[in-house]
């Protein structure tokens, strides 16, 4: 009953992007601050901090904080036993190393400066610290940094499409050794299958794995399941959605297999699903409000009967999360730009009995969407 | 240059623990809130919610959080595509997922009510979160529900301190490999050794790789280096510190390892730093102040001469997480009581040229201190 699960992002390996690369989206971040008239960002847990410095905080209880000021130098608050893992980049920040038995919210209320001020702060910060600095600095008001930072990290410049290619194609290669049996299915656990999955992930050069659902029969109506001890059966639907981080960016795909004759049903089921994924994939097109090609896939899914059955967005972008802006979903009216990279993923949930989910990664460009994935899309029928 | 770097606490399999068990865990908590005066606690990622409900929340930008309140029902609001995930406990909280296009804030400001609250906030939930409660809850105060909940937690019963004493077990064994030379060193990346130190705590029962540090020559001096492409040489010091997450409870050793003859001067600094390390866990009593513990293994170093380089705490509490309450540092006064469970790892860091650091995690007991690491102390000498 045990299942390899990990996640990234958390310490990942050093991305390989140059200084002037982080200078040009410092200095982007910088005139977005100034447009909408916010004085310092404060950078924790989450993509902003790498994406801005190339350093990614440990996800732990010592506090590292990037202090981005309109009017100052950048300051990287960075507990003092890690400091050596910083990469120095003098032209964008300077390290502030705190010890142990100093406070570091001290440390960041006092590069901050008491002063009343529109502060950002970076979405996953943990709770604590937003508490803590809430209390030092009573004066300021607050802010998601993201709607500083996201617009800006949303379109992917042509080294960060080269990381989301190259992490697709590999995450590829695992869908096909899946969908041509080289990874048998019947008679092994879902956690056992998960397992491998992940262990292919890494040995076809990602760094992490961020997940590998697997999910089977019954468990397949259940678009999050947690891959456990249930045995694969014959006959059954298994969805495998599975996905890690290549050089800093996110793979993620999805892939439904049948083990044995699917009946009817299913491939009428199937069918459906399949003709409204590549509808929506075509529908990504520059210009296209997000919520428009959500409705792509949905109705094409309510018009084949099984609206009630689709029970999430449509997707949800990508990069160095996994999840991160622009959603597909409905209510999102934000146009399509070139350089936004998004999953396309509908599924259709028939609780109780089974499942199916079909996901590629696209990119928006100017000539159309380019889907990243290009594993077979046809329904995989397994015999072992 | 990969590493396989995992992170546990996120997708963790469900925690064997019965809802009896939980249900006084939620009664102390209860009787804590209203010791301190707190209507609600708001839990979210961490430790707190699969504590108090045997569930995980999902580590996304799909809100779950636990609405914990003295005079109601508890209520668990989770993204609807995620309900099939929770294990039902209707003794304990009722269900209210939430739909794709429900704001899940409006959800959990419908349960906790717009009166005048004193409201707790899981340390670890998204700064996103807690600012768009805020905003809808202007006339409520916010702290840390760690102060509820966290003086409760790290008193592990003894079902806890079971299956802390079995991943510790786990993670001694992988230890043992190390310092028999059953995993070689010497001509490898320390990333590779890495992986293989994670894929070995895997093979010894643990669902979760947390980290694996491998910190060789003069990386051994950086406490949290990241491990990389640097080949590992003979003569050298290597630093191996790793931990996982076994049936939702954490391990974490350190062993440090000489390729080949060590020079005098590396002896004596080990001496230093064992005969330190063991005074510090014998010293690890119940009633004893936590930073007494820390100033026995630093008075010890710093009489041997090397106090300035111990640049950090000497220990952090483990159970559910990797690091928790209590700390063993200097300023924090509280008393070790029986049940506490935590790391004693004092190191020495020589900058540019070597590291060491032993640590073990201990129990405070009645009857003494309980180490759960028994693998061996010695300095490790190995010739390939």
């Amino acid at each position: 009953m045990r299942s390899l699960s990990q996640r990234a992002g958390d310490y990942p390996d050093p991305q390989m992007v140059t200084t002037a690369a982080l200078a040009a989206r410092n200095d982007a971040v910088r005139a977005q601050m100034r447009r909408l008239g916010v004085d310092t960002l404060l950078l924790s847990l989450g993509a902003e901090l790498p994406w801005l410095t190339g350093y990614t905080a440990m996800p732990l209880e010592r506090l590292t904080m990037l202090v981005l000021s309109l009017d100052a130098e950048a300051i990287l608050v960075v507990p003092a036993l890690e400091a050596a893992r910083v990469e120095p980049r003098p032209e964008l920040f300077a390290l502030r190393p705190w010890a142990e038995t100093e406070n570091p919210i001290d440390v960041v209320t006092g590069v901050v400066g008491r002063s009343r001020r529109r502060l950002g702060i970076s979405e996953r910060t943990w709770a604590r610290f937003l508490l803590a600095l809430q209390t030092e600095l009573p004066r300021s008001t607050w802010m998601n940094s993201s709607r500083i930072t996201s617009p800006l990290r949303a379109v992917k410049d042509p080294d960060e499409v080269t990381a989301l290619r190259r992490a697709s194609a590999a995450a590829d290669r695992v869908a096909a050794e899946l969908l041509t049996s080289q990874i048998p299915l019947i008679g092994r656990t879902e956690a056992d299958v998960s397992r491998e999955l992940g262990q292919r992930l890494v040995d076809e050069g990602h760094d992490t794995v961020n997940f590998a659902i697997v999910a089977s029969g019954p468990n397949a109506a259940s678009p999050h399941h947690h891959p456990g001890g249930r045995t694969i059966g014959a006959g059954e639907a298994v969805v495998c959605d599975f996905g890690g981080t290549m050089d800093g960016y996110c793979s993620d795909i999805t892939r439904t297999i049948f083990t044995g004759e699917p009946p009817e049903e299913f491939l009428d089921l199937y069918a459906a699903l399949a003709g409204a994924q590549a509808a929506a994939v075509d529908a990504a097109r520059v210009g296209t409000p997000c919520e428009d090609v959500d409705a792509v896939a949905r109705d094409l899914i309510t018009d084949a009967g099984y609206g009630d059955q689709f029970i999430h967005r449509t997707g949800h972008g990508i990069g160095l999360e996994e999840h991160e802006d622009p959603y597909l979903v409905r209510g999102n009216r934000d146009p399509l730009a070139a350089g936004h990279a998004f999953s396309v993923e509908p599924g259709i949930y028939v609780d109780g009995r089974w499942g199916a989910r079909i996901e590629d990664i696209v990119v928006a460009t100017d000539a159309g969407p380019e889907p990243l994935n290009r594993a077979d899309h046809a329904l995989a029928i397994v015999e072992h």
